[in-house]
C-alpha cells in the first residue's frame, strides 16, 4: 500500500506559491457552497507515521479556509468523562454537522493499531476492531458524511532523517523525545500491522488516501487538491449518478401469532398488592444502585410502547427509587435543528451516562424503525440498515459495561380508547392527548408489524426486549421494576466475576 | 433474534391449500420474469437448526417453481477438488447466473459457526470469518445478486419433540442418529454463537430472515411469500428508488514522480548473458517446482503490462521451465456470455489451480481497474470498490497457501511505437497488432494514472506488485524468472516452518 509513497517527491517553491493561490480560492469557494447547501458534513481523518507532516498540513488547511467552519479535534489520552463512556463517544461528540468540516487527528483507527503494535491486543481483538470500524464508517457514509481518510507516510529512511533534522534545529528539538525514537524502533512492526489494516478498512466509499509525507509542499498540494476535488464532486452531484436501492422487503407473517398477540395484556394486580410490591422492589433497586460494584457500570433504559401505555408513569416509579443525582431523563421528540444536521444516532450518543449513572430514554433510537418507518420520514434503505446499526450501537455500550434494558409497554386497542377518552375529560390529563395520537391510533396494524419486526431484529442475547403487559398499570410498573432489579443483579455479578479474574 | 420464532405457529390444511395455489402461480410468474429480464440472479441461503424443515421447504420451492431454473447445492464435506482451493471456491462455482435461482444449503456461514461451537476456532478467528462473510455478501449485493438468507429456527423443546417424532416414525427414524442427538446437546451453545453471528451478518441489503420451523405449512408460506415479495420488488423496481453514488475521487498526484516514472526502463543485458541466465533460472525454477514441499502450495501469477510489453514471451519463458502437466495458461479477453451473467470475479475463481499447480493469467482481474475504468465499461462506484474486493480475493488465496505473484511489464511510449511498427511489417507478428492497440496508445496518460492507482491500492505486503523494466526483453524475462524463484523459495520455507509447528 505504501510503494509510491516511498518515492522522493518535490514541488518547488515558485510552483507551490502559484498553485497555492488558486487552490486556496477554490477551497474557500467549495467551503462556502458546503455551508450554503447545508446538505452534508465533511469529515477528514488524519493518520499515519510520526513526523510525516500531519500537523503542518492541517495547519495549512485551516489557514487556507474559513476557520469558523473547520473544526479540528486531536484525540490524545481520553479524559475521565470520555473513559467512562464507550470508546467512540468522544468521536461522536466531535462530529461536524452538515455544512461544516471536521478534522480528526488520530480517530478510531489509532487505538487498535497502537495496541496491536504493542502486543496489547491479539489478532482476534484486532479483527473485531477492524469490523467495528468498517461498520461505523459504512454508517457514516450511508448517513451522508463525506469521509476523507488521509494516511501520511514516510519510508523508514525518511522518518529517520526527519527526526534527526527536527532534533538538530533548536526551534524544533523539543518535538523529538525518547518517545519518538522508541516509536521509530517499531517502524517495521508498525508497517506490518498497518498494511492489512489499510487493506481491510479501505472501501469504495471511504478509501484510504496514502500521502507521501517527506516534502511539505508536495503533501500539502496532494491533500488540498484531493479535498477540493472530493468536495466539488459531491457539491456538484448530478442526478444521473444514482444507484438503485437494493433493500429487500421484510417477511409478512403467515399467521396472527406474534410477539404482541402472544401477550395476555390483562394481568391482575390490586392496588393494595401494588403498594406492597412497589415498596419492596423500589427498596431493592435502591440498594442495588448503592452497591459499591455499581460504580464500574452504567445503565441505559429504553421505554417504548403504544401511546398512553404508561411509559411516563413507569419511569417515575423507577426513578422514584433512585438518588436524583445518579440519573438523567431523556424525553425523545422530533430532533432539534442541531440534531438534524448530524447522523441519526448522534442525538442518543450525546446523552450516554457516565459510570455509576442511569439514563432513562422515554422513546429512543427505535423511532427510526417505528415512527420514521411508518410515516415515511426516511427511505426504506435507511430504516432497514438501522436494525444492524442499532445492534452495533448497543453492542458497543455493552462492551463498555453498560447495562441495556429495553421495555415495550403494550396495551390493547380497547384500553387505549378508554385512556384517550379519559384524558379528554380529566383536566390535568388533557395536555397528554393530541390529534396526532388519534392519527397514530388509525395505524394500529402497521405499528404492530413494525414493533414485531423491531423485536425480532433487535432482541439480542445481551440486550433483549422485555415486553410488558400494560393494560393494568400496577402490574406493568412492578414488572418494569423487577426486570430492572434482575438486570442489575446479573450485571453486578458479572462485574465482580470480571474483577476476580 | 429468535424471540418470535419460538412461538407456536399454525396454518390449517384448507388455508394452506388455498394459499399454496395462489403462491405457486405468482412464484412461477416471477420466475418467468426473472428469466426474461435476465438482469440479476437470486441466491437463497438456507441455514438454521437441525430438524427445522430446511430440506422440506426447499423441496417445496423446487416443486412450486420451474425446476430447470432453480439450482440447489448442498455443501457437506468438501471434495478433494474443493479442499485444494480457497474455502469459498465451491460457493463461487455454484453461483446462479443472471435469470436463475440458486439455493445453497449450508453456505459460507456453516463452517465458522460449527467450528466456533466445537471450540475449534477462537473468538478472534470467528471475528475474522464474520468480517470475510460481510465483505463477500456486500460484494455479491453490489454485483446485483438478490441475496435472501433464511434461518430456520426451533426452540429447544420444539427441536427435542421433532427429533423424537422423527425417531418414532419407522419411515423417518433413519434420519435420527447419535449425531443428531449429539448436536441437540449443544443447542444452548449453538444459540449463543448464532445470536451475535446473525447480528453481525445482518445488513440492510442482506438481512437474515428468521423462519419459525415447527409448523411445516407455516414455514413454507413464510418463505414462499417472502421470496415472492423480494423477487417482485426487484423485478418491478421503479427508477424512483435510486440512491446517490457516494464514491469520492482518487487523488491526482501533485508531481510527475510515480511508480512508473521512477523506473529506468532501459536495462542492459546481452543475448549471450541472457542465454546463460535463462538456463540458470529456469533450472532453478524447475527444481523448486519439484520440491516435495511444493505439493501443499499452489501458485497464481498475474501478468499485466502495456500493449506489446512482452507478457506472452515472459510467460513462455516461465512455463518453459515447468512440467506441462502442472500449469494452466489463462488468457483473459472480453468475458463470455456465461461470465457476463455472473459477479465480476467469477471468471477468475473458476480458473484457480489445485495444490501443486501453477496458473498463469495473461491479463487478469485487474482489468476492472484498468480497461474497464478507462473505457467506462463499469461505473466509478464499481471499479472503486474493486480495489478492496481484489485485495480480499487475493487475501483468501494467500490464506489458502497460494503464492500470488503479480507483474507489471512496463515499456516506454517510444519503445511501444517501435514494436508496433515492427509488428506491422513482420508477417508472423502481424496478427498481434490491431486498431485497438493504436487507440489504447492514445490513452497512454490515463492508463498511466490507472496503473499507478492500481499499484498503490493493491500492492500489499503479502501480494506485492513487481514492476518489470521491459524495454529490453531479455532483462524483463530474467527479472520475471528471478522473482518467481524468490517468491517460491520463501513460500516453501514458510510451508516447512508451518509444518514444524
Amino acid at each position: 500500500m505504501f510503494d509510491s509513497a516511498n518515492f522522493k517527491h518535490h514541488i518547488s517553491k515558485p510552483v507551490f506559491k502559484r498553485e497555492e493561490g488558486k487552490l486556496r480560492e477554490a477551497l474557500l469557494g467549495a467551503q462556502f457552497d458546503l455551508k450554503e447547501q447545508h446538505r452534508f458534513p465533511v469529515l477528514i481523518l488524519i493518520a499515519g507515521v510520526e513526523g510525516a507532516g500531519k500537523g503542518e498540513t492541517v495547519n495549512l488547511l485551516t489557514e487556507w479556509m474559513d476557520p469558523r467552519h473547520i473544526h479540528t479535534s486531536a484525540f490524545g489520552n481520553p479524559s475521565d468523562e470520555e473513559r467512562e463512556r464507550p470508546a467512540n463517544w468522544r468521536f461522536w461528540r466531535a462530529l461536524p454537522p452538515k455544512g461544516e468540516i471536521g478534522v480528526f487527528f488520530g480517530a478510531w483507527h489509532t487505538m487498535p493499531i497502537v495496541q496491536r503494535v504493542m502486543g496489547q491486543i491479539d489478532e482476534g481483538e484486532f479483527s473485531y476492531a477492524i469490523g467495528e470500524i468498517r461498520r461505523l464508517e459504512q454508517m457514516l457514509c450511508d448517513e451522508g458524511v463525506l469521509l476523507l481518510k488521509y494516511w501520511f507516510h514516510l519510508s523508514k529512511a525518511q522518518q529517520k532523517k526527519r527526526l534527526q533534522s527536527l532534533e538538530q534545529d533548536p526551534d524544533t528539538s523539543w518535538r523529538v523525545t525518547d518517545v519518538e525514537w522508541d516509536y521509530f524502533k517499531l517502524y517495521d512492526k508498525f508497517i506490518k500491522v498497518c498494511d492489512p489494516f489499510l487493506r481491510q478498512t479501505s472501501t469504495g466509499q471511504a478509501p484510504w488516501i496514502v500521502v507521501p509525507g517527506a516534502d511539505p509542499r508536495y503533501r500539502a498540494l496532494t491533500v488540498g487538491r484531493h479535498l477540493l476535488a472530493a468536495m466539488r464532486e459531491r457539491l456538484d452531484e448530478k442526478p444521473s449518478k444514482l444507484l438503485p436501492d437494493k433493500t429487500p422487503p421484510l417477511p409478512a407473517p403467515a399467521d396472527k401469532v406474534n410477539v404482541l398477540s402472544s401477550l395476555s395484556l390483562d394481568q391482575p394486580m390490586t392496588r393494595t398488592d401494588y403498594k406492597k410490591q412497589l415498596e419492596k422492589w423500589q427498596g431493592r433497586l435502591n440498594r442495588l444502585s448503592r452497591d459499591p460494584r455499581f460504580k464500574t457500570l452504567s445503565v441505559v433504559v429504553v421505554f417504548e410502547g403504544n401511546d398512553s401505555a404508561g411509559k411516563g408513569g413507569a419511569i417515575r416509579r423507577v426513578t422514584g427509587a433512585l438518588d436524583a443525582r445518579c440519573y438523567g431523563n431523556i424525553s425523545v421528540a422530533a430532533p432539534t435543528e442541531e440534531e438534524r444536521a448530524q447522523p441519526y444516532l448522534w442525538r442518543f450518543w450525546r446523552h450516554l451516562p457516565r459510570q455509576g449513572r442511569f439514563a432513562f430514554f422515554d422513546r429512543s433510537w427505535y423511532g427510526r424503525v417505528l415512527v420514521e418507518r411508518i410515516e415515511g420520514f426516511c427511505p426504506e434503505a435507511d430504516w432497514m440498515r438501522a436494525y444492524s446499526e442499532i445492534n452495533d450501537f448497543e453492542d458497543s455500550l455493552i462492551r463498555h459495561n453498560t447495562v441495556v434494558v429495553k421495555f415495550w409497554l403494550a396495551i390493547s386497542k380497547q384500553e387505549q380508547l378508554r385512556r384517550f377518552k379519559e384524558r379528554k375529560v380529566v383536566a390535568f390529563k388533557r395536555f397528554k392527548i393530541t390529534e396526532e395520537d388519534w392519527r397514530n391510533r388509525k395505524k394500529w396494524g402497521v405499528y404492530e408489524t413494525a414493533v414485531c419486526d423491531m423485536v425480532d431484529r433487535t432482541s439480542t442475547a445481551s440486550a433483549p426486549w422485555t415486553l410488558v403487559e400494560a393494560n393494568n398499570k400496577y402490574f406493568a410498573r412492578i414488572k418494569v421494576l423487577k426486570t430492572m432489579c434482575d438486570a442489575l443483579e446479573q450485571a453486578l455479578e458479572r462485574a465482580e466475576h470480571k474483577k476476580k479474574r
